[in-house]
């Protein structure tokens, strides 16, 4: 077994039972909660010590100017970056006057446990003052995917040993001094005080600031509502400012009584409406949660992840760490989207100010291949996000020179905020990724009234920039020149294979829709003629090959190129592009994240198998992952073409990214992408799940080293449900008419009556690929046993504790 | 003829002769003096009106940080840009207590002229103030070609009609205010008050300001001295403080009283010197002027200038603006490179702060090229500058992960200070440029001292770098892929065929000098296995053909890209940089300045005739020339196969870069590459000169517009001159011992005892190539006679008026 250095393994929570200061801002984005719409990171409740502070709302950002040294036309002059609002989770504790710091004093227990089903983070605190008084403090909190606008703490303190006097100061406060960010350019850049003050105000137990943002001019507000219960009695103070609004409760207690206070936050935030709009939004949200109370909040989050958990959950035997890891990757993934509706799902989702909380094309081609299978509504929103931010596509488009609409490489709102363009907007592949997610999404969904209102026009404008990005050549075949594919390491090539595969795809998914929805493309004045050069465009696309390796090359000319001298290439220089110029690498043969190898995956229907085997140890070869998003992938792949202990060690990677802190940046948020990549690893790799041109199929074939696979996707208004072993699969409907699917090739109909129970062949025999040296996935060994959380949290403080199984 | 908007045109003069405050800046460029260490912009004497101040000293510099919005590994983070350094050049004059001020009263008289022979700076004014007194005022200017920190300046003024109280201040001052520069990036950076103010001394007529700047730390001093000669009696009070010192005078005078002075200044800086040192040799440059005297510096001026015209003028009949133009091309170069000695001569010389002051790869393949035969002193020195910054470009191959040497794309000091490196870094020509320019001014020179010191090592350390950059394919083909060529609206290409031949030569080279000059060579650790692995890469390098065209691709995969629609850029999208993004301009066949068509000039041994032809037919098409780099070399291509007209007219178009501001930013400085490029476009485009491997050979022809050209070339001791008409060519040597070269492929021998007098073969008949829409050159007709400036240049400020015809 692997030691796990700061979270105990179990199969339906993550917990740490020690606070290790060294992980602090780690275990922040990992114990962070959130719906979609706002993000509380996992800071502690008296708000230090801490790592980074995080509290976000989707879609609340701060414009900052872009600086150039060399500026060029059509470089983006304003950035946008995720804004960390007013803290509503702060609750500090004075204990017979000392203030409650588990830096300080004697720690005696301390855990806590991000409980995937009831959906909440518990903790509970046994600790000792440095003047020698112990008091014990839990709390449990949740932001509730019911009401999207709410979270909620209960809060909890009792002295042990003697008498004790007690202040709570429950508070909203705005413009946390933030601590200083690092140089490396994916964390985000700090915004000092981004907010000014509109209206604080407090009455009674309940308090809210309104604020805005100087440049963006963004308006949010904050409010608060407590349920007090002592044993003993108490006093309370409210009062407000403009940065900071505070319940003061005061009380004494004995060994044996207990302070309890349930929290209720309520958020709003606009880019339109007015302050005393804002404001009753906000006052309106908690009042809601009020009305509802901590029980029925706590209720209905159970409810909410339990038909969640049914349909989608992803079951592992064999790997006890790994089957939590899965786990914790649904549920994060689930975060990021549940509730985002029509705002962007970020890299980082609502966990952390990483990537200065942009969305890129990660969203579309990882993230909401999860999503579409699992909370198929969460997919649908997040592309009607897209299509609300068309208009500046299309401008942007514009001012490239092409027609349709070009998607901007990072952004919050819409606009183009990647400053880097060989990086940013050549990677023109976010559009046709954006179109692929358009595509699985209705197949999966058939939803009609989306692609009426969305999804025909995301199709129809994305085909448009290729067909004006691309140009036949003297042998008719159609070209797309001078773009960047998803590997960060080559920039600027011809015929990147993934993007032309991927555009061909886009083009003739947009000249079915136009003749499966007519009108709304009639709208977009889409005529015969215009389809025509769609899918005359898609059959000449150029793919080029390599007949001499008889492999693909990447983009043209790739594997002509120099390969990388990995044999000289200390450990310590990766990341590459931290000890290497872009020059150096964009030249060479040396391969960032998959990208060919992702065209394999997710258009395996335009390869030949020997062709896939072949490619798949060429890039193995040139493969470094220094990003995020490539280990799912290449589990996918390798899983495909038989090497399936390699896949196992690729999926253990995907899946440990954030619990393991494998790129090192797991403080400034969790890599929403390599969690879904995880689900993508389980299903689409040892599942062996397709869904080329909207039929699913699926190859299991599981590794040595796990028993069991199991695992459900919706589709197509049905529920199916897979099992996996060594020799068999099992297929079968939870609900809905037959499915006409296949098992390695061989169709069958899949129903509600019946089990399909099916023999895995054999994997095909080939020797494992090569791996730059020092680069190769650390060999998975699975955990032999549980690692069961220490016996400490409180029952008390989980009124719906665990039930056992998920049905 | 075309209507000259605002010089006259004079065969050894350019002159104005009315105030245009349009072009104010323009002639400001148009009108510096330089000797290529100090600079000093052709602002009024009295300050204002102006365009843009300016006073620079090579070298001297401030850093500025420069600032990404997504920062890279290798990225520089400091920028150089040229200081405007104290001016010397203010003289302030009082009419009765009105400032001379040509904006308002009356201008009866305005003229001035750059004498291309005298090489000085006249100006004479009459002008009425608005009080109606009525003043001549003339003066004189030279930075002295033979005292190299030494300018000065003779000052006139006498009153017309009545007596008159005139008041001079003769100053020095620091920090000047500055006014605000455009937002195109190809304009400097405005850094206001750089210089602190160290020392500043005044007595007698003398007076000297020492300053230092912040970040660069570069100290530097100026210093004035005086001679005044005054009919009548005056008085003068000598000042300072630390941004101004000044003498004042102050006199009545009679109609007929002249007051006149004579302004010695002086410079000084260093990176290390002391302050005094830096003091003491400023006052002694000052001591030295006055020494010597105002006649004397003009005496030694013309003598400097009358060597250099005896050896490389260049005559042209038939085209009196292109004569003129050709000249004024001449003298800038010159005083660019004049007496630079291993300092930088940066792209708008000392002119302007166009560029921030940098030396690009055009000061090797331009600039020297007309230097190694016209004054190959300043040749020399250029190359042993950038020997003197080898250090600094190890440094940077070695933070590319590359051998040898690796030389800024921009510098003043040495430095990287490109901050967009797909077109700065990437753009590795740069090195074999140099390598080119040392071979050919070994060739030239013969220079063995040369070679020893600085030319093998530059050579070695260039073709190490070629060697480290480079592989070799599975066909065993040398190539050198991911980089970018002189076209800067192509970038990151394979195997860029400009690039590839010039590595090609300059691996050759340091082979040879390896063999030639086994001593430095050696201590080099140059040993016979590296030798072999340069010749073998340049015999294997890879120069891609497109069979189907039978064109030379420029860079691999070119000819296969989109052609641009040039039929849709409206006419005022150029340059297209500043309308079109780079992704756009990257990926398409569109070519900003010549490439291909340079690699056909410098490397025209590896080309064969007809494929030229093809070539340059192909690339004419595709070719906007929004760059001034481009006609010079157009010209000599299209002269080589056949288009004498089309030569005609790009000649014409590179010699007008300036005179007639055809880039719209010779306000920020002339071009000095451009103006270098008018004497290749002439020398070797109409005179046919080539000089590869060494070789000098001739092919001239001459346009129809043109009756006779005639030109001089210093080559191996020897000095040759050639005189073109349209039926023959006179080839004689000046001195030395007899030559071998050939006309027309015919080999010959010039000696200094006969003319050697060839028959000018038939040009070939080829259709005149085609431009993009609207990017034709202006179709050059010959002005029909000389346009004399007006007879108001009064010779009581020329005490050394032109003598007629150079010798």
């Amino acid at each position: 077994m692997i030691p796990h250095p700061a979270f105990s393994v179990d199969p339906w929570s993550v917990g740490e039972t020690e606070l290790n200061l060294d992980v602090l801002a780690q275990a922040e984005s990992v114990f962070a909660l959130s719906n979609g719409h706002i993000g509380l990171r996992g800071n502690l409740d008296e708000g230090e010590p801490h790592g980074l502070p995080g509290t976000y709302l989707n879609g609340f950002y701060e414009v900052r100017p872009l600086p150039y040294a060399e500026a060029g036309y059509g470089y983006p002059e304003d950035g946008q970056t995720v804004v960390n609002v007013t803290n509503g989770k702060i609750i500090r504790l004075l204990v017979d006057d000392e203030p409650f710091d588990m830096r300080y004093g004697r720690l005696l227990a301390h855990e806590r446990v991000l409980d995937l089903r009831a959906g909440v983070l518990r903790r509970a605190t046994d600790w000792e003052s440095p003047a020698r008084r112990r008091v014990r403090v839990s709390s449990v909190r949740l932001v509730s995917f019911v009401q999207r606008s709410v979270a909620a703490i209960l809060y909890e303190v009792e002295p042990v040993d003697a008498s004790t006097r007690i202040v709570v100061q429950s508070q909203l406060e705005a413009n946390e001094p933030m601590p200083p960010m690092s140089r490396d350019p994916r964390a985000a850049a700090v915004l000092a005080a981004p907010l000014e003050s509109e209206m604080s105000v407090a009455r009674d137990q309940r308090a809210m600031l309104a604020h805005s943002t100087r440049a963006s001019g963004l308006r949010m507000a904050a409010g608060m509502d407590h349920e007090i219960q002592c044993t003993g009695r108490y006093g309370s103070l409210i009062e407000s400012g403009p940065d900071l609004a505070r319940l003061t409760i005061t009380t004494d207690l004995e060994p044996g009584q207990t302070l309890r206070i349930v929290k209720y936050l309520g958020y709003a935030w606009s880019s339109r409406r007015s302050l005393a709009s804002v404001r009753d939004q906000v006052d309106a949200a908690v009042a809601e949660a009020h009305h509802t109370g901590w029980e029925r909040l706590l209720a209905g989050q159970r409810d909410y992840l339990d038909q969640f958990w049914r349909c989608g959950d992803v079951e592992l035997d064999g790997d006890a760490e790994l089957q939590q890891a899965v786990r914790f990757a649904l549920f994060h993934t689930l975060q990021a989207g549940a509730r985002a509706e029509r705002r962007a799902i970020p890299a980082k989702g609502l966990t952390g100010p990483g990537y200065d909380g942009h969305a890129f094309w990660d969203t579309e081609t990882y993230v909401l291949q999860a999503l579409t299978y699992t909370a198929p509504d969460a997919a649908g929103d997040a592309l009607r996000w897209r299509h609300s931010i068309l208009d500046f596509a299309r401008e942007r488009a514009r001012l490239l020179n092409l027609q349709g609409a070009a998607f901007p490489w990072r952004t919050i709102r819409g606009h183009e905020c990647s400053a880097y363009w060989p990086a940013g907007t050549a990677a023109f592949h976010v559009n046709a990724d954006i179109a692929d997610a358009v595509a699985r999404y209705h197949a999966a969904s058939e939803d009609d009234d989306f692609m009426r209102e969305v999804g025909t026009e995301l199709l129809v404008e994305t085909a448009r920039l290729w067909r004006s990005l691309g140009h036949h050549d003297a042998d008719g075949m159609f070209r797309i020149d001078g773009v960047t594919g998803p590997d960060e390491y080559s920039a600027l090539s011809d015929n990147n294979v993934y993007t032309n595969l991927m555009a061909q795809r886009n083009l003739r998914a947009a000249a079915e829709a136009a003749e499966q929805y007519p009108d709304p493309a009639a709208a977009l004045g889409v005529d015969h003629e215009e389809t025509a050069g769609w899918r005359d465009a898609a059959k000449t696309m150029l793919v080029p090959y390599d007949e001499r390796l008889r492999v693909n090359p990447q983009s043209e000319g790739f594997t002509r190129h120099e390969k990388w001298d990995f044999a000289n290439t200390p450990e310590d220089h990766y990341p590459l592009l931290l000890h290497y110029t872009y020059f150096d690498l964009y030249r060479k043969q040396v391969v960032k994240q998959a990208d060919l190898v992702l065209a394999m995956h997710l258009r395996g229907d335009a390869f030949a198998e020997d062709d896939k085997a072949r490619n798949f140890a060429y890039y193995e070869a040139l493969t470094v992952r220094d990003s995020s998003l490539s280990a799912c992938t290449q589990a996918v792949m390798a899983a495909e073409v038989g090497h399936l202990d390699l896949a196992y060690d690729y999926f253990a990677e995907a899946a440990l990214m954030d619990l393991d802190d494998l790129e090192h940046n797991t403080a400034d948020g969790v890599h929403i992408a390599s969690l879904a990549g995880a689900w993508i690893a389980a299903v689409a790799g040892f599942g062996g799940m397709r869904d080329h041109d909207g039929r699913l199929t699926f190859t299991p074939r599981l590794p040595p080293a796990l028993r069991r696979l199991s695992f459900g996707l919706g589709f197509k208004g049905r529920w199916i449900r897979v099992e996996v072993t060594h020799d068999q699969a099992r297929y079968r409907l939870r609900s809905g008419p037959p499915l006409q699917t296949s098992h390695h090739g061989q169709p069958m109909t899949v129903t509600t009556e019946e089990e399909s129970v099916l023999p895995i062949p054999d994997a095909p025999a080939r020797p494992r690929p090569s791996q730059p040296p020092g680069r190769e996935p650390a060999r998975r060994r699975a955990p032999l046993r549980w690692v069961a959380p220490s016996a400490s949290v409180p029952s008390v403080s989980s009124p719906n504790p665990p039930e056992g199984a998920t049905p």
